[in-house]
């Protein structure tokens, strides 16, 4: 089967040297025409410069390119830092042969650290050479830092007969590593959407996605999704039906990528959904399950397999929501552990366990008050996530 | 010199077969004279057994005896739990030949097990004779749970030319382990001092002392502070002079305590304060401090001695409170990192990493924006945290 491709983008990377031993850290996505543009940035009050930029030129509606690097995340870096944003547009702008405002740009990596903007002047030029329709892997590499493997995902819709493509790729998460700075994801498509629409869309897709994943608590100053539909496949995203199929696909592709970005959390070895429901409210069963997708003590008890319930309804206790300790019920997967807030002995925990030693699975936490639900995925708090920690700068 | 004691009290530990190996796992304080008492318990919603019939039994005022247990915490173990915290109190009662309801409780281990009260009963006996006035060393290696020492400090003051002596053991963090479940506190004085003044003494001495250290967020369903008066030093606490006194001793006792707490916290190398200043509000400062101080990117960077001042500054930015990235200096100890938003390069960090190879050390925030302070005492975030709280079941 022919893998489909969004028309009229292209991408590439190169190897700058802001990583170390000659990997590639710079890329670009580039659309043939003007794209429909609409992003969703970190509400961390510390925002690096690249994001400052962006929220500006994202104003327009409009753009042609992003170009993006790992290695350094131009944060905390003062006048120069965003004169090094402006910059690094500049120098594809003029690579590409189109204005300077067309261009938006991210970086990631260390904060507080000059970035070498003269390494990227010099990598600009042989990358808008060597950009291509088929580019877009190079590009998921370039810009991964800890992660172990890139993260790039395809997916279709139709709208009045006429197919669309939406093709996404991410790396890092924004509440893993502020400090390497941190969740990027860049989602291309070839579907017309104006770009008030396009934001809308955007930010319901976060929502269910991005903004539902945890790793470690942390969120990042330098987080970005950006979203470019360039029209040219013809399929236009207008009436209600057309907008909702669109959703879905959009939908699916962050929903996936943020998967893929907590099953890559550093050290992490297990993809855990922790589910929330028979809460009083909507918030409240968000709240609950925050707070147990990031307890610590919670996560560490998942590397160790242990189906440590105690830890999961103490978390539940402090998270500031209504409930009642007796009539709460803990399942793993189809497993009932606790029911009205007693364990269930040793015969559930056995099979508890059997779940636990899964890659993936779920917790639910039903709390029996009411109407309110909600689901958040993390992933386990490992041994090797201090190692990568303590380790990450040297 | 001779070692201040006070007066009136007696305790002692025995082992009920709670814990493995035959360690001391269970502990009485008795008075020998009623008490006035005061406490302050966990805010989680979930509330072990033992919480709940203190809660009940401090209104008095008054109470004569404490008995705890380490090995299992008593909590979410339904009516059987709160049947067993009664009885616990009761053998301790007939024992001693006193009041059931002069007995206050405490548990701590792990959450959800039934607690073997038939061992309780059999070991009170031989307890409550084996209890004496040099005992309290005893007392505090039974409730220890993953403490690697016992905590236990004295301290005396003198008013209207009285001297009185204020004793606090403590175990845990009510923020380290809900699942070890947790932080105890015990404080016994021979100071006089009426029931609603020592709780109120006690309800400042707990905000500048145990509400304000961390090690990994997470609040336990047990935590516990007890203080028990009993007047015999003949030391009476009533006007302003006297109650400032006696607020600096106890305040020190706590402070001291809740010290050795995140010292010896799970698998922590270092103590480090984390102090907030120029803030535009005290609460800002508290948001800040409590934030940099929980972040787990921040305490695996100070495990790592990496004077990973992004990291600091990203978590500040996340913390929900007024701030100008570019006015923010950063200071370990008393070595100047960051000043407004910016790195002071490799000078500055050669010497804020001597800093860091301390055991301990400040990290001082300052927003340059107003007169709001606080600070808070966290640890690093070690390999052996995870090793432990992954294990600890097992």
């Amino acid at each position: 089967m022919e893998k489909p491709t969004c028309r009229g983008f292209s991408a590439g990377a190169a190897a700058a040297g802001l990583k170390k031993r000659g990997a590639l850290d710079l890329g670009m996505i580039v659309s043939e025409v003007p794209a429909a543009v609409a992003a969703v940035f970190t509400r961390n009050r510390v925002q690096a410069a690249p994001v400052l930029l962006d929220r500006e030129r994202i104003r327009s509606g409009r753009c042609r390119a992003v170009i993006a690097n790992a290695g350094n995340a131009n944060c905390c870096t003062g006048k120069q830092g965003m004169a090094n944003a402006r910059a690094m547009a500049r120098h594809a702008a003029d690579a590409l042969g189109i204005a300077e405002e067309a261009v938006l740009v991210a970086s990631t990596g260390v904060i507080g650290q000059p970035l070498d903007i003269g390494k990227v002047e010099r990598a600009v030029p042989g990358l808008a050479e060597a950009l291509s329709e088929t580019g877009l892997p190079d590009f998921a590499v370039a810009i991964m830092t800890t992660d172990l493997v890139p993260k790039i995902i395809t997916r279709t819709g139709t709208v009045d007969g006429k197919a669309f493509t939406v093709t996404g790729v991410a790396k890092g998460s924004g509440m893993i590593r502020p400090d390497m700075a941190t969740m990027l994801c860049f989602v291309c498509t070839d579907a017309e959407v104006a770009p008030g629409l396009l934001q809308d869309c955007l930010a319901k897709a976060a929502d269910r996605s991005f903004n539902r994943i945890t790793v470690d608590g942390d969120t990042s100053t330098n987080d970005t999704i950006l979203v470019m539909a360039n029209g040219l496949s013809g399929a236009s995203v207008r009436g209600p039906a057309s907008v909702d199929v669109f959703q879905g696909v959009l939908d699916d592709v962050l929903l996936s990528l943020a998967k893929m970005v907590v099953q890559d959390g550093e050290g992490a070895t297990k993809l855990v959904e922790v589910a929330v429901r028979g809460a009083a409210s909507a918030d409240d069963a968000r709240r609950v399950a925050d707070t147990v997708a990031g307890s610590s003590l919670v996560k560490t008890a998942l590397f160790g397999e242990d189906a440590n319930w105690g830890r999961i309804i103490a978390a539940a206790g402090r998270a500031g929501a209504d409930l009642d300790p007796d009539r709460i019920d803990i399942f793993f997967d189809g497993v009932r552990m606790v029911a009205d807030g007693v364990g269930l002995g040793p015969d559930a925990e056995a099979r508890a366990t059997e779940v636990l030693r899964q890659k993936t699975f779920s917790i639910t936490v039903d709390l029996n008050l009411g109407r309110g639900s909600a689901s958040v995925f993390t992933c386990d708090f490992s041994v090797e996530y201090v190692r990568i920690n303590a380790d990450y700068r040297s």
